[in-house]
């Protein structure tokens, strides 16, 4: 396989164990395992999720639970507070698949009720500290009207509290992620608590990567759906979430290049190809990925000392050891774990590799 | 024509207009108008270029090349330095149109020598503060250097130095943009002094949106490579290099959900259609985009006090006044102006709607 520009390269190994691992702990934890996809967009890497036996799976908007149903899933969460709009695609969805959506916005029950054929799972999305949407866990008021005006609906299905402790991603280290993980559990169990006599069937479902792979105990919780742990990336690997060898995806880039005196390589590789969302350490700054050494068969684990350290659109600047920079020349391939796998997962979709290291298929680099 | 998820609106009146004044100004300027077309990567609003005059484009990769050979454009600038992986696909479009590569690595020279048929014309590029990419300004050896390789190819045709003073997007208003200019006229005159009597048909060219838009003598100068321009975005407005009502692209999002108390409104839309590049005032520390009221024929210029302050990947949070959100309800339409247009307009390029206020087509919102 000959590289020719920016290529995402999936080590399958890497993140079919992720798959296994996360899939056993949900197991043990007696969990329901609904991955998010949102990370991977990707038919083949959606396969190997169903050979591990799942079997309902999570995405964040209706056009990618249309792409996913092409392979047949078809038990799926859209953790996204619904948008009106797209009312059309909701009942296509609702015809062909047990669909799940997520509100927090009373004026969505009336409209989804007017509009709707089919019945549909809801879940109630809940803010557990992170500040994005959902209602206020404390707010047992207004989670309470809710609830009332679901009860009203003969279409939607009241199924359970959902929330996102996406604040997890800022923490630093395993006990931080571990906090995070706590409040979530103390405030989604209280509210098992004050509705549960009333709903006894009702569900509690969690979704970070990091507190999903730090955490060792979900009772009560009920579903875990965690998305970016198939890749993992650099933002994990600093919050201590993952290991450097779970890491499951690399961007190939070719250099195009070398600043020795300002110890800079120059890659073809931007905005456009990683997105830009920073990872931040003292000694650095903000950077956009790590730098590693790819071999035939993927990457080597070393640590290189360089660094994705800015980009705009196409181009992208590493900042390099003079011991990397040496070895290095125009027309070579760098391997540049991303900040953020599930934001450039998307941007590469045309330009992924998935390599099997068990087939010993070689790159050519 | 109704909207129904995330889509980039286009005012057609003010993309022309902003084509017509730059493409007026060069003209002035007897500067070869080479606009960049990875702003926009679209075959209609190419079209506009094509109708003002221009048959000269810049793009910033070979498969951009690719998209614009489709519509007739046979006179391209690949303004990135040569990534010699593609060296097919810079065969074909050698052979179909004239090519332009830029380069700054001797190694290249050689390889390119020996695999292309027909001959192509080379800019040097050229380090003039920004740092990215181009041999230092003031490094006469190093560019002799190269020059001397050049003058040994049968098939790379030295036409000039290129540079792209990118720091000028840094500027905080007209006076930084014009040191930023003078420095690069400066620069750039002095190479054109010291290499015109050997080549005295070499040309000097330039393209940062920043000066092509404020700075006022382009003597000595001979090509402009504008991209941004045609549709400006919340960086330009706020370093100053246009006004609010020359911006051409506005962000359309569908609120999701409203949280009164942090006054903040939840809309889909985040690093997915936005990508994620700040910018920053002491006010509001690093924000994504400024929010305007849509209308039925496309937004309004007055203030709302509203912005998008953070992303996810499909969730974005625009923090208002509360005037403002009282006005906005559930399903309700908000209008952004993006941070950086090009890198949104990447990734909105299936969510594009082009509007014509001369027809008077009408938007439901």
């Amino acid at each position: 396989m000959k590289l020719n520009k920016p290529t995402l390269i999936i080590d399958k190994q890497k993140a079919v164990n992720n798959i296994l691992k996360m899939s056993e702990k949900a197991s043990d934890q007696q969990l329901t395992f609904r991955p998010h996809f949102k990370t991977h967009q990707n038919h083949e890497v959606g396969s190997w999720f169903w050979e591990a036996g799942v079997r309902k799976i999570t995405v964040s908007s209706f056009d990618m639970a249309q792409f996913f149903i092409e392979d047949g899933w078809d038990d799926i969460t859209v953790a996204f507070s619904v948008n009106i709009h797209e009312i059309n695609k909701i009942q296509e969805l609702s015809e062909k698949i047990s669909l799940n959506l997520v509100l927090e916005d009373e004026s969505v029950i009336e409209f989804l009720d007017s509009k709707l054929t089919e019945k549909v799972g809801v879940y109630v999305e809940i803010n557990t500290g992170y500040n994005r949407a959902g209602l206020d866990r404390g707010n047992i008021e207004q989670i309470s009207a809710l609830l009332i005006k679901l009860e009203t609906s003969r279409k939607l299905l009241f199924k359970g509290f959902l929330t996102f402790a996406g604040h997890s991603y800022y923490a630093k280290g395993e006990d931080e992620i571990l906090e995070v993980h706590q409040r979530y559990m103390r405030d989604m169990i209280s509210l098992k608590k004050e509705f549960g006599r009333q709903y006894p069937s009702l569900e509690l479902s969690i979704g970070d990567t990091p507190t999903c792979s730090v955490a060792k105990d979900f009772s009560e919780i009920d579903e875990m759906r965690p998305g970016n742990f198939v890749y993992y990336d650099l933002m994990q690997l600093l919050i201590g979430s993952c290991k450097k060898e779970q890491v499951a995806a690399v961007v190939a880039c070719p250099v195009v290049a070398i600043h020795r005196k300002r110890r800079e390589i120059v890659i073809f590789g931007g905005a456009v190809h990683f997105s830009k969302e920073p990872v931040s350490t003292p000694e650095r700054g903000a950077y956009y990925g790590e730098v590693v050494e790819l071999t035939n068969t993927g990457w080597s684990l070393g640590e290189t000392g360089a660094y994705l350290s800015w980009m705009s659109q196409e181009h992208g600047i590493i900042k390099a050891p003079e011991s990397f920079i040496e070895r290095i020349k125009v027309g070579d391939f760098i391997g540049v774990i991303p900040s953020h796998s599930c934001l450039t997962a998307n941007l590469m979709k045309d330009s992924t590799l998935i390599i099997n290291t068990n087939t010993h298929e070689e790159i050519e680099i």
